[in-house]
This record gives C-alpha cells, sequence and structure tokens, in this order.
C-alpha cells in the first residue's frame, strides 16, 4: 500500500489513503479507525509516522482523534456560499438539514462607539440586540449577535418568534436588505463561546462580522458570528474580470 | 471613564475605550499599553477584569499580550477583498505594501489521488510544485503551494522568476485564468506551518484552497494557502439577488 522509494513522505501517503478510504465510504460518520498501533503494524512503519498523518487529517477536519479514545471519522463539514450568505435559514433550510435557534439574548441597549460608528447611530442611541445560537441539524454552530437601530423595527424583540430576521424584517417594518459588507477572520474561540459551540476552548472559529444596508444606503443591522471552524467552510466563486 | 451603573459589563467598557483609543492613534504600532495593574487602578477594576478586556483585545487582533512584556497595539489587519482575490501580486503591488516571496519548493512530483481529481489528472500524474512563502512588508504572511499539471506549462519550475504566476501562465504558456473556486477554512497552523510564518504554534490560520479553470474548464492549478489569521481579513461584499 505504502511506496518507501517515492519522494513522497511517508506520512503523507498513510494520510492520502486514508483519505481516499474515508471518502469512499469504507468508515461512516462516527466510526472508528484503526488505531495508531494497529495502523503502525499494518504499513510497518513507526507510531509518529501514523500520529502525524492522523494529526493532519484532524487539522482538516475529517477525523476526530480524542486522548485514550482513538480517531473517529468526522461528519463532513457544512458548506455555504459566501456569495449567497445571506441568511442560514434561507442556505440550509428547505434543503436536507434542519436549521434551528435558541435565542439566548434579546433585549435593548445602548450603541458604544464602534456600534454607533457601524450603524451611523449617535453613541448612546437606541439598538435591539438578538442573540441566538443557531444549530444545524440539533447541533450547534454558530453564535450570532444581531444589532439594529431600535427607530428602524420598535417591538421587534417582543415577536414571538425570531427566526429568519431578514423575512420578519420584510413582513413586519417592509425594511430590505439591498447589500452587505462582510469581514472574515480566523480566530480561536473564547471559553464562553466554546461552552455554548460545545467545542475544546482555543477550537478555531471564524468571527465574521457583517453590516447591511437598506437600498437606501442606511445601516439595517450589525451582525457578530461565531462559526465553528471544525464544522464549517466556506465557498467562493470567483470569476475573472 | 466608566459607568459601573451601566448595563453594559466592566470589562466590555474598558475594551471599548481601550479599543477607540487604539483606532484614534493614541499608541502606534508596537507601543506598549499601561500594565494590567496601571489600568486596574486607573479605572478602579480588578485585574481580572482587565485582563478580560486585554484578551478580547488580542483574540481580535488589535493588540499582541506577551507573558512578562504586557500588550502593545498591533499593526492593522491586512486586507484582501475575497472577490478580487486573484493574485497577492495584483492585490497588494503597486500599493503602500511590499510583495515578496520566497521560494521554498520547486520541482516535479506525482499527483496523488486527491490531487489528481483536483486538477483532472490521472493518479501518478506529473505536476509542477511551487511551495512560496509570501511576505508583505518582509513579514511573513502566508504559505503557499500550488500544483500545476505538468503537460500545461513544461518548464515551469526552472525559470529564473516565478512571482506573479498567474502573470507568468499568461506571457509564457498562453494559459488565462478565467474561474476559480475557492474553499476556506479555519484552522490551527501546524508547527512547520507555524515556524515558517513565525507565529506561535496553534496560531489560527486561514487554509484556502483553490482550483483555477481556463476558459475551457480544464483545470490549470490547484493551490492551498495558509494565511495568518492574526494579520490578515477577508473582505466580501455581497449584493441581494
Amino acid at each position: 500500500m505504502l511506496d518507501p522509494s517515492s519522494p513522497v513522505p511517508l506520512y503523507y501517503q498513510i494520510k492520502t489513503t486514508l483519505l481516499d478510504q474515508i471518502l469512499q465510504g469504507r468508515w461512516t460518520d462516527g466510526e472508528l479507525l484503526p488505531s495508531e498501533s494497529q495502523l503502525a503494524e499494518t504499513c510497518q512503519v513507526s507510531r509518529a509516522t501514523v500520529r502525524r498523518a492522523l494529526a493532519e487529517l484532524q487539522r482538516e477536519g475529517w477525523v476526530i482523534t480524542r486522548k485514550g479514545i482513538g480517531s473517529t471519522v468526522a461528519k463532513p463539514k457544512l458548506e455555504q456560499d459566501l456569495l449567497r450568505f445571506y441568511s442560514l435559514a434561507r442556505s440550509f433550510g428547505g434543503g436536507p438539514h434542519r436549521v434551528s435557534s435558541k435565542i439566548l439574548r434579546r433585549d435593548e441597549t445602548y450603541a458604544d462607539s464602534m456600534l454607533a460608528k457601524r450603524l451611523g447611530l449617535e453613541t448612546g442611541g437606541l439598538v435591539m440586540v438578538i442573540e441566538r445560537l443557531r444549530h444545524v441539524d440539533e447541533e450547534p454552530i454558530m453564535l450570532e449577535t444581531s444589532y439594529l437601530p431600535s427607530s428602524l423595527c420598535p417591538g421587534l424583540t417582543e415577536l414571538s418568534y425570531l427566526e429568519g430576521l431578514y423575512d420578519l424584517l420584510e413582513t413586519t417594518y417592509g425594511i430590505y436588505i439591498a447589500r452587505a459588507e462582510e469581514y472574515l477572520q480566523a480566530v480561536t474561540a473564547t471559553p464562553d463561546e466554546a461552552a455554548l459551540l460545545e467545542i475544546p476552548k482555543d477550537t478555531p472559529v471564524f468571527l465574521v462580522e457583517r453590516i447591511s444596508f437598506s437600498p437606501q444606503n442606511q445601516p439595517v443591522e450589525f451582525r457578530r458570528s461565531v462559526v465553528r471552524g471544525d464544522r464549517f467552510r466556506y465557498k467562493v466563486e470567483l470569476q475573472q474580470n
């Protein structure tokens, strides 16, 4: 199975072989791979070599390695097309995935200077805050905090149903989102975020900040999302111009 | 400066106050902020509260905190428009930033099954490999490995000048890139990557995989980039459709 005379390092050969087997469905989600020592024996390499192959697979999200347990096959990452990324509900609702939210916070507060700048308000202006822990297929995937100028959507946080925020803005307040600016960063989860998202702390996450604008170019929402890096990847299609 | 009667947590008030001062240029890049104990005394809060504010600023890339030294103001993150993200040279060349590359590897190898699938080759087909450590303003920012079918660009790795790969493909081989598919993941740097990028290991990084296609829809390049999360953010402009 391995070719020791190849210039391709052995750990990399093991990695691609395992990955091919995962992609071909040899093991299902959650199934345990052979142990480090079994793989080392089968492949006639050191455990360190196997460990390196598994570490790469773990880092890229194909397996989950737990001390004392071993490596299990990870669920495939959820994928979202960045350019159509208007709404989790619109991206995953209706498809094979079930989307739901737990509302962690809904109240009104005062804008600090950063928030005021982003929403085109005076510092101290009133904003609605909605914090949601969003699940796909019962699994917590992202933590989203939305801030909207209270004057645009009075009573928003008192609505009984807060799913599909952009649809709500349209139907209840006649507010349409025409465009958005989005910024993506790669950071580690804080302990609080990690606890809510049920991931080890210091797991890499996307920090996505988005400002949405009305057709009149008025800021409608500032949204800060913490998105699990181990469960999510973004796709972008680029055209040469 | 702080308002203990506000519903906004004290650590968050400290964070936004410091951030405002950073944004207003009170300190320059690399300058040391007041120490934890100084800030605790000035603000009349516990050191734990100050520490939490600084941790948030560090996580978002505004300050760099080092044990035994304190927190210094970070350089602003480089920003790249994802939708115009065809080339680092084209994005940052010509602007105020200086772009350069160190070539770590240039040779020919055999495609493993993953690579073959991505480049539309048979497994074992010949590919050119170019691995570059790319610097902006003398700082290592991303590690890029490009794989191209050898049949498309014979002799590529022997060219003396390998900067501006897409321009080279056009001028030397008459190959144009018409579109690309790009996938973004948030992962942690491996020890090797961290050493090359001069960051602590386990620093969050973007793992960007891109397949570029010719106008005839033939895969021309598979590129795998590891991009420093502490120095880079992506911008996306979305239009409602």
